[in-house]
Protein backbone atom coordinates (compact mmCIF):
# COMPACT_ATOMS: atom_id res chain seq x y z
CA UNK A 1 0.00 0.00 0.00
CA UNK A 2 2.81 2.44 1.20
CA UNK A 3 5.03 1.66 -1.80
CA UNK A 4 2.49 2.29 -4.32
CA UNK A 5 1.28 5.46 -2.75
CA UNK A 6 4.93 6.40 -3.09
CA UNK A 7 5.03 5.30 -6.43
CA UNK A 8 2.36 7.45 -7.58
CA UNK A 9 3.63 10.31 -5.97
CA UNK A 10 6.92 10.00 -7.61
CA UNK A 11 5.18 9.14 -11.59
CA UNK A 12 3.37 13.07 -10.79
CA UNK A 13 6.97 14.35 -10.07
CA UNK A 14 8.37 12.67 -13.25
CA UNK A 15 5.60 13.86 -15.24
CA UNK A 16 6.33 17.11 -14.31
CA UNK A 17 10.33 17.79 -14.27
CA UNK A 18 9.93 16.39 -17.99
CA UNK A 19 8.08 19.56 -18.33
CA UNK A 20 10.03 21.71 -16.53
CA UNK A 21 13.22 20.34 -18.32
CA UNK A 22 11.56 21.01 -21.65
CA UNK A 23 10.66 24.38 -20.07
CA UNK A 24 14.62 25.08 -19.24
CA UNK A 25 15.73 23.68 -22.97
CA UNK A 26 13.90 25.98 -24.60
CA UNK A 27 14.73 28.99 -22.69
CA UNK A 28 18.35 27.84 -22.77
CA UNK A 29 18.85 27.55 -19.15
CA UNK A 30 20.70 25.12 -17.49
CA UNK A 31 19.94 24.36 -14.22
CA UNK A 32 21.74 22.95 -10.76
CA UNK A 33 19.96 21.50 -8.16
CA UNK A 34 22.59 22.09 -5.32
CA UNK A 35 21.76 19.46 -1.87
CA UNK A 36 23.33 18.62 1.47
CA UNK A 37 22.67 18.38 4.76
CA UNK A 38 21.48 20.80 6.82
CA UNK A 39 24.70 23.26 7.94
CA UNK A 40 27.66 21.90 5.30
CA UNK A 41 27.91 25.75 4.17
CA UNK A 42 25.72 25.58 0.89
CA UNK A 43 24.76 29.39 0.94
CA UNK A 44 27.90 30.02 1.59
CA UNK A 45 29.35 27.81 -1.68
CA UNK A 46 26.70 29.41 -3.22
CA UNK A 47 27.31 33.58 -2.05
CA UNK A 48 30.66 32.84 -3.23
CA UNK A 49 30.04 31.30 -6.74
CA UNK A 50 27.58 33.78 -7.89
CA UNK A 51 30.19 36.79 -7.11
CA UNK A 52 32.37 34.88 -9.08
CA UNK A 53 29.95 34.05 -12.26
CA UNK A 54 27.21 36.37 -12.47
CA UNK A 55 29.60 38.78 -14.63
CA UNK A 56 29.93 36.07 -17.22
CA UNK A 57 26.93 33.66 -16.84
CA UNK A 58 23.78 35.47 -15.85
CA UNK A 59 22.36 33.78 -13.05
CA UNK A 60 19.47 33.16 -11.15
CA UNK A 61 18.57 31.20 -7.49
CA UNK A 62 15.27 29.73 -6.07
CA UNK A 63 16.06 28.64 -2.90
CA UNK A 64 13.91 25.80 -0.62
CA UNK A 65 13.91 25.99 2.97
CA UNK A 66 10.93 24.67 5.25
CA UNK A 67 10.59 28.16 6.89
CA UNK A 68 12.75 31.87 7.12
CA UNK A 69 14.54 33.54 4.25
CA UNK A 70 17.74 33.78 5.79
CA UNK A 71 19.28 32.49 2.01
CA UNK A 72 17.05 34.40 -0.01
CA UNK A 73 17.95 37.56 1.85
CA UNK A 74 21.95 36.36 1.99
CA UNK A 75 21.63 35.37 -1.60
CA UNK A 76 20.05 38.43 -2.93
CA UNK A 77 22.84 40.51 -1.65
CA UNK A 78 24.94 38.91 -4.63
CA UNK A 79 22.57 40.87 -7.40
CA UNK A 80 20.88 37.42 -8.76
CA UNK A 81 17.22 37.33 -8.79
CA UNK A 82 16.41 35.04 -5.88
CA UNK A 83 13.03 33.13 -4.94
CA UNK A 84 12.54 31.91 -1.71
CA UNK A 85 10.27 29.22 -1.36
CA UNK A 86 8.94 27.85 2.33
CA UNK A 87 7.82 24.33 2.24
CA UNK A 88 5.93 24.66 5.31
CA UNK A 89 3.60 26.48 3.23
CA UNK A 90 3.15 22.48 1.43
CA UNK A 91 2.83 20.60 4.45
CA UNK A 92 6.69 21.24 5.62
CA UNK A 93 8.13 19.53 2.89
CA UNK A 94 11.51 18.05 3.33
CA UNK A 95 12.81 18.56 -0.51
CA UNK A 96 11.72 20.47 -3.02
CA UNK A 97 9.26 18.87 -5.73
CA UNK A 98 9.38 19.55 -9.63
CA UNK A 99 6.00 21.36 -9.39
CA UNK A 100 7.16 23.78 -6.32
CA UNK A 101 10.54 24.41 -8.87
CA UNK A 102 7.94 24.94 -11.97
CA UNK A 103 5.73 27.58 -9.75
CA UNK A 104 8.72 29.69 -8.32
CA UNK A 105 10.37 29.89 -12.35
CA UNK A 106 7.32 31.51 -12.31
CA UNK A 107 8.46 34.44 -10.41
CA UNK A 108 12.11 34.52 -12.78
CA UNK A 109 12.77 36.50 -16.18
CA UNK A 110 13.95 33.19 -17.75
CA UNK A 111 14.81 35.08 -20.81
CA UNK A 112 17.22 36.64 -19.00
CA UNK A 113 19.28 34.11 -17.07
CA UNK A 114 21.24 31.33 -18.75
CA UNK A 115 21.76 29.42 -15.28
CA UNK A 116 19.90 28.73 -12.74
CA UNK A 117 20.38 27.11 -9.06
CA UNK A 118 18.28 25.34 -7.33
CA UNK A 119 19.30 25.57 -3.53
CA UNK A 120 17.30 22.55 -1.69
CA UNK A 121 16.12 21.92 1.61
CA UNK A 122 18.93 21.06 3.75
CA UNK A 123 18.49 17.10 3.61
CA UNK A 124 20.89 14.59 2.89
CA UNK A 125 18.15 12.12 2.01
CA UNK A 126 14.61 12.93 0.24
CA UNK A 127 15.95 15.42 -2.00
CA UNK A 128 17.97 12.66 -3.86
CA UNK A 129 14.86 11.28 -4.82
CA UNK A 130 13.03 14.13 -6.89
CA UNK A 131 13.65 15.02 -9.83
CA UNK A 132 13.29 18.95 -10.24
CA UNK A 133 14.03 19.23 -14.36
CA UNK A 134 17.60 20.00 -13.50
CA UNK A 135 20.50 19.34 -15.62
CA UNK A 136 22.93 18.52 -12.80
CA UNK A 137 22.88 18.15 -9.05
CA UNK A 138 25.80 19.14 -7.15
CA UNK A 139 26.02 17.82 -2.94
CA UNK A 140 27.63 19.79 -0.58
CA UNK A 141 29.47 17.48 2.64
CA UNK A 142 31.15 19.75 4.97
CA UNK A 143 34.15 17.85 6.45
CA UNK A 144 32.96 18.30 9.73
CA UNK A 145 29.92 15.53 8.75
CA UNK A 146 32.85 12.45 8.90
CA UNK A 147 34.00 10.51 6.41
CA UNK A 148 31.58 7.99 6.26
CA UNK A 149 28.74 9.67 5.17
CA UNK A 150 28.89 8.82 1.56
CA UNK A 151 28.60 4.91 2.72
CA UNK A 152 25.67 5.74 4.95
CA UNK A 153 23.66 8.00 2.21
CA UNK A 154 24.63 6.56 -1.04
CA UNK A 155 21.51 7.30 -3.27
CA UNK A 156 22.99 11.12 -2.89
CA UNK A 157 26.11 10.78 -3.57
CA UNK A 158 25.31 8.01 -6.53
CA UNK A 159 22.84 10.71 -8.93
CA UNK A 160 25.15 13.84 -8.07
CA UNK A 161 27.29 15.05 -10.94
CA UNK A 162 29.90 16.77 -8.61
CA UNK A 163 30.69 16.68 -4.73
CA UNK A 164 32.47 19.96 -2.65
CA UNK A 165 34.00 18.88 0.25
CA UNK A 166 33.49 22.42 1.98
CA UNK A 167 34.87 23.84 5.27
CA UNK A 168 38.35 22.91 4.39
CA UNK A 169 39.70 25.43 6.66
CA UNK A 170 38.83 23.62 9.62
CA UNK A 171 40.70 20.30 8.72
CA UNK A 172 43.61 21.45 11.33
CA UNK A 173 41.13 21.16 14.15
CA UNK A 174 39.54 17.84 13.41
CA UNK A 175 40.28 14.33 13.20
CA UNK A 176 39.39 13.94 9.89
CA UNK A 177 40.51 12.61 6.94
CA UNK A 178 40.03 13.89 3.87
CA UNK A 179 40.91 11.16 1.28
CA UNK A 180 38.88 8.50 2.76
CA UNK A 181 35.52 10.91 2.63
CA UNK A 182 36.87 11.21 -1.30
CA UNK A 183 37.38 7.53 -1.60
CA UNK A 184 34.06 6.76 0.04
CA UNK A 185 32.56 9.05 -2.38
CA UNK A 186 34.02 7.41 -5.30
CA UNK A 187 33.29 3.59 -4.30
CA UNK A 188 29.51 5.27 -4.91
CA UNK A 189 30.24 6.97 -7.75
CA UNK A 190 33.25 6.01 -9.59
CA UNK A 191 33.94 8.74 -11.74
CA UNK A 192 32.31 12.16 -9.94
CA UNK A 193 34.70 15.20 -9.62
CA UNK A 194 34.91 16.21 -5.79
CA UNK A 195 36.21 19.61 -5.05
CA UNK A 196 37.95 20.11 -2.00
CA UNK A 197 37.60 23.67 -0.91
CA UNK A 198 36.58 26.45 1.75
CA UNK A 199 33.83 28.55 0.73
CA UNK A 200 34.63 30.98 3.92
CA UNK A 201 38.02 31.37 2.79
CA UNK A 202 37.91 30.42 -1.24
CA UNK A 203 40.75 28.44 -0.87
CA UNK A 204 40.47 25.89 -3.85
CA UNK A 205 37.14 27.23 -4.64
CA UNK A 206 38.75 27.79 -8.54
CA UNK A 207 38.27 24.32 -9.75
CA UNK A 208 34.90 24.24 -9.20
CA UNK A 209 33.88 27.14 -11.00
CA UNK A 210 35.65 26.19 -13.72
CA UNK A 211 33.80 22.92 -14.05
CA UNK A 212 30.50 25.07 -13.23
CA UNK A 213 31.01 27.38 -15.98
CA UNK A 214 32.15 24.56 -18.23
CA UNK A 215 28.75 22.57 -17.18
CA UNK A 216 27.13 26.13 -18.64
CA UNK A 217 28.65 26.64 -21.67
CA UNK A 218 28.50 22.67 -22.83
CA UNK A 219 24.48 22.87 -22.96
CA UNK B 1 -4.99 13.22 -2.59
CA UNK B 2 -1.48 13.54 -1.74
CA UNK B 3 -1.87 15.25 2.22
CA UNK B 4 -4.85 12.51 2.71
CA UNK B 5 -2.22 9.65 1.95
CA UNK B 6 0.28 11.15 4.34
CA UNK B 7 -2.57 11.20 6.92
CA UNK B 8 -3.23 7.81 6.14
CA UNK B 9 0.74 6.83 6.77
CA UNK B 10 1.05 8.71 10.07
CA UNK B 11 -2.14 7.54 11.26
CA UNK B 12 -1.07 4.04 10.90
CA UNK B 13 2.47 4.77 12.80
CA UNK B 14 0.29 6.71 15.69
CA UNK B 15 -1.41 3.22 16.23
CA UNK B 16 1.31 1.25 16.31
CA UNK B 17 3.23 4.07 18.32
CA UNK B 18 0.93 3.69 20.81
CA UNK B 19 1.36 -0.06 21.36
CA UNK B 20 4.76 0.82 21.54
CA UNK B 21 4.86 2.97 24.16
CA UNK B 22 2.49 0.80 25.80
CA UNK B 23 4.92 -2.32 25.73
CA UNK B 24 7.64 -0.22 26.99
CA UNK B 25 6.20 0.93 29.79
CA UNK B 26 4.87 -2.52 30.99
CA UNK B 27 8.74 -3.76 30.80
CA UNK B 28 9.14 -0.17 32.52
CA UNK B 29 11.97 1.13 29.86
CA UNK B 30 12.66 4.69 29.45
CA UNK B 31 12.84 5.06 25.61
CA UNK B 32 14.87 8.41 24.33
CA UNK B 33 14.75 9.41 20.64
CA UNK B 34 17.85 10.86 19.04
CA UNK B 35 17.76 13.12 16.20
CA UNK B 36 20.09 14.59 14.30
CA UNK B 37 21.37 16.28 10.58
CA UNK B 38 24.18 13.85 9.69
CA UNK B 39 27.46 14.73 10.84
CA UNK B 40 26.46 16.30 14.03
CA UNK B 41 27.95 13.99 16.36
CA UNK B 42 25.14 11.77 17.63
CA UNK B 43 27.20 8.56 17.95
CA UNK B 44 29.87 9.88 19.83
CA UNK B 45 27.65 11.19 22.07
CA UNK B 46 25.47 8.07 22.72
CA UNK B 47 29.36 6.46 22.83
CA UNK B 48 30.31 8.97 25.81
CA UNK B 49 27.07 8.60 27.52
CA UNK B 50 26.48 4.73 27.24
CA UNK B 51 30.39 4.41 28.82
CA UNK B 52 28.95 7.19 32.02
CA UNK B 53 25.41 5.28 32.66
CA UNK B 54 25.83 1.71 31.85
CA UNK B 55 26.92 0.71 35.16
CA UNK B 56 24.01 2.21 36.72
CA UNK B 57 21.41 2.13 34.33
CA UNK B 58 21.39 -1.56 31.89
CA UNK B 59 20.92 0.09 28.46
CA UNK B 60 20.70 -0.83 24.87
CA UNK B 61 20.25 1.00 21.17
CA UNK B 62 18.26 0.54 18.02
CA UNK B 63 20.65 2.77 15.52
CA UNK B 64 18.74 3.61 12.23
CA UNK B 65 21.10 3.90 9.17
CA UNK B 66 20.14 3.93 5.49
CA UNK B 67 22.74 1.69 4.63
CA UNK B 68 26.16 0.48 6.70
CA UNK B 69 26.80 -0.90 10.41
CA UNK B 70 29.07 1.38 10.80
CA UNK B 71 27.23 3.50 14.43
CA UNK B 72 26.48 -0.14 15.38
CA UNK B 73 30.00 -1.61 15.30
CA UNK B 74 31.03 1.40 17.60
CA UNK B 75 28.16 1.90 19.80
CA UNK B 76 28.53 -2.20 20.72
CA UNK B 77 32.09 -1.92 21.89
CA UNK B 78 30.17 -0.02 24.61
CA UNK B 79 28.90 -2.70 25.54
CA UNK B 80 25.60 -2.14 25.49
CA UNK B 81 23.08 -4.42 23.02
CA UNK B 82 22.74 -2.91 19.76
CA UNK B 83 20.16 -3.60 16.79
CA UNK B 84 21.14 -1.72 13.55
CA UNK B 85 18.04 -1.34 11.09
CA UNK B 86 19.17 -0.40 7.73
CA UNK B 87 16.53 1.13 6.01
CA UNK B 88 17.37 0.75 2.76
CA UNK B 89 15.62 -3.07 3.31
CA UNK B 90 12.34 -0.58 3.30
CA UNK B 91 13.08 1.83 0.27
CA UNK B 92 15.29 3.70 2.30
CA UNK B 93 13.15 5.27 4.73
CA UNK B 94 14.64 8.64 5.95
CA UNK B 95 13.43 8.27 9.53
CA UNK B 96 12.28 5.49 11.86
CA UNK B 97 8.91 4.23 11.74
CA UNK B 98 7.25 2.85 14.59
CA UNK B 99 6.51 -0.65 13.13
CA UNK B 100 10.67 -0.67 12.71
CA UNK B 101 11.26 -0.32 16.08
CA UNK B 102 8.77 -2.84 17.07
CA UNK B 103 10.58 -5.45 14.99
CA UNK B 104 13.90 -4.32 15.91
CA UNK B 105 13.35 -4.74 19.77
CA UNK B 106 12.32 -8.64 19.13
CA UNK B 107 15.92 -8.77 19.19
CA UNK B 108 16.45 -7.14 22.69
CA UNK B 109 16.01 -8.66 26.17
CA UNK B 110 13.64 -5.78 27.10
CA UNK B 111 13.09 -7.42 30.97
CA UNK B 112 17.00 -6.63 31.66
CA UNK B 113 16.95 -3.12 30.26
CA UNK B 114 15.60 0.67 32.01
CA UNK B 115 16.83 2.30 29.47
CA UNK B 116 16.52 2.23 25.54
CA UNK B 117 18.20 4.68 23.03
CA UNK B 118 16.97 5.01 19.36
CA UNK B 119 19.55 6.91 17.32
CA UNK B 120 17.42 7.81 14.60
CA UNK B 121 18.78 8.27 10.71
CA UNK B 122 20.16 11.35 10.10
CA UNK B 123 17.82 14.20 9.08
CA UNK B 124 16.55 17.04 10.86
CA UNK B 125 13.11 16.95 8.84
CA UNK B 126 12.01 14.06 8.41
CA UNK B 127 12.11 12.10 12.00
CA UNK B 128 10.73 14.70 13.77
CA UNK B 129 7.11 13.37 12.22
CA UNK B 130 7.26 10.25 13.38
CA UNK B 131 6.14 8.86 16.63
CA UNK B 132 8.13 5.84 17.91
CA UNK B 133 6.49 5.51 21.35
CA UNK B 134 9.46 7.12 23.02
CA UNK B 135 9.48 9.00 26.27
CA UNK B 136 11.33 11.84 24.81
CA UNK B 137 13.28 13.31 22.28
CA UNK B 138 16.51 14.77 22.01
CA UNK B 139 18.11 16.37 19.27
CA UNK B 140 21.75 17.13 18.58
CA UNK B 141 23.10 20.30 16.78
CA UNK B 142 26.83 20.69 16.13
CA UNK B 143 28.24 24.03 16.22
CA UNK B 144 29.31 23.78 12.63
CA UNK B 145 25.69 23.87 11.27
CA UNK B 146 25.52 27.83 11.85
CA UNK B 147 22.85 29.44 14.22
CA UNK B 148 19.56 28.98 12.42
CA UNK B 149 19.05 25.87 12.16
CA UNK B 150 16.13 26.26 14.87
CA UNK B 151 14.53 28.81 13.08
CA UNK B 152 14.80 26.80 9.88
CA UNK B 153 13.85 23.63 10.64
CA UNK B 154 11.78 24.43 13.70
CA UNK B 155 9.33 21.37 13.86
CA UNK B 156 12.33 19.19 15.57
CA UNK B 157 13.16 21.93 17.93
CA UNK B 158 9.71 22.04 18.99
CA UNK B 159 9.14 18.13 19.41
CA UNK B 160 12.18 17.33 21.33
CA UNK B 161 12.42 17.95 25.18
CA UNK B 162 16.41 18.49 25.09
CA UNK B 163 18.74 19.57 22.97
CA UNK B 164 22.58 19.23 22.56
CA UNK B 165 24.59 21.58 21.09
CA UNK B 166 27.88 19.82 20.04
CA UNK B 167 31.29 20.25 19.17
CA UNK B 168 32.38 23.12 21.60
CA UNK B 169 35.78 22.16 21.42
CA UNK B 170 35.49 23.82 17.61
CA UNK B 171 34.16 27.37 18.95
CA UNK B 172 37.30 29.23 18.46
CA UNK B 173 37.76 28.20 14.95
CA UNK B 174 34.46 29.15 13.79
CA UNK B 175 32.50 32.23 13.49
CA UNK B 176 29.67 31.42 15.41
CA UNK B 177 27.75 32.70 18.16
CA UNK B 178 26.54 29.78 19.97
CA UNK B 179 24.15 31.79 22.38
CA UNK B 180 22.41 33.09 19.56
CA UNK B 181 21.66 29.68 18.72
CA UNK B 182 20.34 28.78 22.25
CA UNK B 183 18.13 31.84 21.83
CA UNK B 184 16.91 30.32 18.47
CA UNK B 185 16.20 27.53 20.04
CA UNK B 186 14.30 28.85 22.77
CA UNK B 187 12.51 31.18 20.06
CA UNK B 188 11.48 27.84 18.89
CA UNK B 189 10.54 26.12 22.59
CA UNK B 190 10.93 28.57 25.54
CA UNK B 191 11.87 26.11 28.26
CA UNK B 192 13.73 23.23 26.69
CA UNK B 193 17.13 22.39 28.24
CA UNK B 194 19.99 22.99 26.12
CA UNK B 195 23.24 21.18 26.71
CA UNK B 196 26.36 22.40 25.37
CA UNK B 197 29.12 20.36 24.93
CA UNK B 198 32.17 18.42 23.40
CA UNK B 199 31.39 14.83 22.85
CA UNK B 200 34.86 14.77 21.53
CA UNK B 201 36.56 16.38 24.80
CA UNK B 202 33.57 15.41 26.97
CA UNK B 203 33.58 19.24 27.98
CA UNK B 204 30.23 19.83 29.43
CA UNK B 205 28.86 16.56 28.87
CA UNK B 206 27.99 15.81 32.51
CA UNK B 207 24.56 18.29 32.86
CA UNK B 208 22.86 16.15 30.09
CA UNK B 209 24.15 12.89 31.85
CA UNK B 210 22.61 13.82 34.94
CA UNK B 211 19.36 15.43 32.95
CA UNK B 212 19.06 11.66 31.27
CA UNK B 213 19.47 9.50 34.56
CA UNK B 214 17.03 11.96 36.17
CA UNK B 215 14.05 11.08 32.87
CA UNK B 216 15.37 7.33 33.79
CA UNK B 217 14.66 7.36 37.33
CA UNK B 218 11.55 9.44 37.16
CA UNK B 219 9.44 7.14 35.03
Amino acid sequence: MEIKVVRKVLDVNDTMATQNRKLFAEKGIFVLNMMSSPGSGKTTVLEKTLARIMSEIPSAVIVGDICTTNDADRLSKTGAPVVQVNTDEFGGDCHLAAHVIRNAAENLDLDAIDLLIVENVGNLVCPAEFDIGEDARAVVLSVTEGEDKPLKYPLMFRVCDAAILNKTDLLPYLDYHIETTAKNIRQIHADIPVFELSAKTEDGIEPWIDWLKQQVKQK
